[in-house]
């Protein structure tokens, strides 16, 4: 089998069905695929392939980033401490308004993509307008996408009169199946709020044409669910649900304010979850029930949201507070252990938002998307155990980076782009903004 | 004016009084001073001095950690998602009594204090056993630290009869006192439930002596506030004032179940408080009441904890969510914001361990202690204003730190300590906890 890339004496934590780390070990791929993996004394020649010294590195699946808005880096920071309402309202959508075309969705998604790379994220969920502009972002940096173009029923980027939004969705679906290796096209639906059921209906039906998932924003806040509720369809989700929308491949992003029968739902038509920690406490959200969520088998996963109400892209400080976020209010230490949340960042997100079954994992077939841990520094000893990631790991550690067999990140360093020019170019709008 | 250190080119926050950032400044250090600062037009000579270029750098005062205990570094990760009182008393205190020597806490707090200053941490306010070792160990690293020697009335690491727990710490202070300009002793009494009035009374009568702070963990758990009350004084922060503890000196940590009448207390003595946000989430003790702290005046700063219930020595993480936890439940987004957080972490904290009064800002006569932050990387990307440093902020931003006026770190390196020998004791360490 030919090798071409070969990551070689790195820790690798404990293959499928096995307790032991592998202290030296290594990774072979071929093309974007994990073709071996294992101890050094198995490693396969490398031929005429490239080597990759992993010494004194931990080898991990890549952190999926189950939600984004990447091209909002432009707005991270220029409204903080809002209520969601009132950040929307005042201060976003009028300077998407004004700011969001190509000339913005583009380098700002670089951006975006150089801060998820350098911090370990390989895949993200986005959702946005002109995705196509994200998408073809995302594949120049090296970072795989599921890009979600947005659907809503009033006058967006891209999308002037919104009697068209399921036509341009469909053009962008049309253009970028297939194209990329990277990029996997998918729908949002903005929110029950602000599309009709005619409007979310119709995003359905054109979602399971094209074999891909809706996302959409549901039960983030309080208000929506007295805005959304009716006598025949109680919360936001129920009416989701009585429209028809809820199956595996529809991902319900947020569901803070879901309740019980909610969450009954979700679970029974095997729903998925995205719910991004970092967001809802910054937009005083609130947050989301992950404990049931948990106990009911919901398939759930993690996400940033968007810079401007996070404001990083960075998911190892979701999982920090998620594994910490809910064991006060009422106290309960145990109420999702760390390896939990381990394993929603690796494979529960990678699921939920319709990857290749094989991510999230080191194993032969599984996608080569992986990343390269610098463990030998003083905030990563002494290691115990992998709950050491959660409560202690950081995108600082963050060596190597590679995506679809691609080395992307190295030494730190984004090997694909001009970084500097990125920041010039996204600098040069935040300049536009006030 | 001798210069001994200048920093050029660097970008300055608005300096005490004005309102405009500086793009291109500089800061002089004589000895341990910062000297002059202002605009490069206005930048003296250098002469014999060293340069530091700061181009494409901030200029921030040091962190400060409110409360830590550094050695507690090789119990990172060894027990977690457990309650405080199973993880100290069936994991913690057992290693500790097996394994807390001079030879464990003098190159486990070197360990911490790099964690620290890599992280932007220029000072800390510690409190062990064996704090001469603590404090040796800082000293040699280069970290500014209030060394506070703990007492407790159980047979502890170095105090093998209780009895001995006052006269062990008059050692220490005598020892300490004036000895380097680095260490501040200090004493810290473990809490309300581990020390007798009688030792709490004489280990304040002992501060007071040498003039210097007493640290107590006080109102941590709610089991707590059930085990101290009493009809004569019904809360944990009663009882320490009903015993004359409360003062400028006496530096209340965590005050997690701090009630109405408490934090009135709080203010009236003008006593000190520290919160550990990280912590008191992982420990499920509950959330500390900033908002009334802050709505009350107290003084109040932020402090980490040591690394076994945090799991970081990393206050970019405690500053995001100190801003971000007093959103939710009840919703407010403006519950705690995050220039409130940043002054806390800078000058309040500093305040509140009793530090030199111009510590955490800049400015001619205030000690030079500060770290220079890599703005020029994608997390930090755009800048709208300095909130941007709570939300995020981060240690991998970190190239430069002084303290006391002595470059320590530099491009990310630690300059004065062989770090991977410390991480390699540590280890050997780890490896017998279990």
């Amino acid at each position: 089998m030919k090798i071409d890339l070969l990551v070689t004496n790195c820790t690798l934590l404990p293959l499928p069905g096995t307790q032991e780390i592998i202290a030296r070990g290594f990774v072979a791929i071929t093309g974007g695929d994990i073709t071996a993996i294992g101890p050094m004394d198995q490693c396969p020649p490398v031929g005429t392939g490239t080597m990759l010294d992993g010494q004194g590195q931990l080898v991990l699946p890549g952190l999926v980033n189950g939600h984004c808005h990447a091209p909002m880096i432009l707005f991270r920071g220029l409204a903080d401490d809002l209520a969601l309402s009132s950040w929307l309202q005042d201060h976003i959508f009028p300077a998407e308004a004004r700011l969001v075309n190509p000339a913005m969705v583009y380098p700002c998604t670089k951006l975006a993509a150089a801060e998820m790379l350098l911090a370990g994220i390989t895949c993200v969920a986005d959702g946005y307008f002109f995705e196509a502009d994200v998408a073809q972002a995302c594949a120049e940096v090296g970072l795989r996408c599921v890009a979600a173009q947005g659907i809503i029923d009033f006058p967006a980027p891209g999308v002037a009169d919104p009697r068209d939004n399921i036509a341009v969705a469909t053009t962008f679906l049309d253009q970028w199946q297939g194209r990329d290796p990277l990029i996997k096209p998918a729908l949002f639906a903005h929110s029950p709020y602000t599309c009709s059921p005619r409007t979310l209906t119709r995003a359905k039906e054109l979602a399971r044409q094209y074999r891909t998932s809706l996302f959409i924003h549901v039960a983030e806040t309080k208000g929506e669910i007295e805005q959304i509720s009716t006598p025949l369809a109680a919360s936001p989700i129920r009416h989701l649900d009585a429209l028809g929308l809820l199956d595996r491949e529809t991902v319900c992003v947020h569901c803070v304010w879901a309740d019980e029968e909610d969450l009954d739902l979700l679970a029974r038509r095997e729903a998925g979850v995205i719910i991004c920690p970092q967001s809802h406490l910054k937009l005083a959200s609130g947050r989301a029930p992950l404990p049931s969520m948990l106990a009911r088998n919901i398939r759930v996963g993690l996400g940033t949201d968007g810079a401007a109400s996070n404001n990083s892209l960075d998911l190892f400080r979701e999982m920090d507070l998620a594994a910490k976020m809910y064991k006060i209010l009422p106290p309960d230490p145990v109420a999702v252990p760390a390896q939990r949340i381990l394993d929603l960042a690796l494979r529960g997100t990678a699921e939920v938002i319709g990857l290749h079954p094989g991510s999230g994992m080191l194993a032969p077939g599984s996608p080569a998307d992986l990343i390269l841990l610098d463990t030998n520094r003083p905030n990563l000893q002494p290691w115990y155990s992998s709950d050491l990631l959660v409560y202690s790991g950081c995108a600082a550690a963050v060596r190597s980076v590679i995506v679809d067999g691609r080395l992307v990140v190295h030494e730190r360093k984004l090997l694909t782009i001009d970084l500097a020019e990125t920041m010039t170019q996204v600098n040069r709008l935040a300049s536009r903004t006030s």
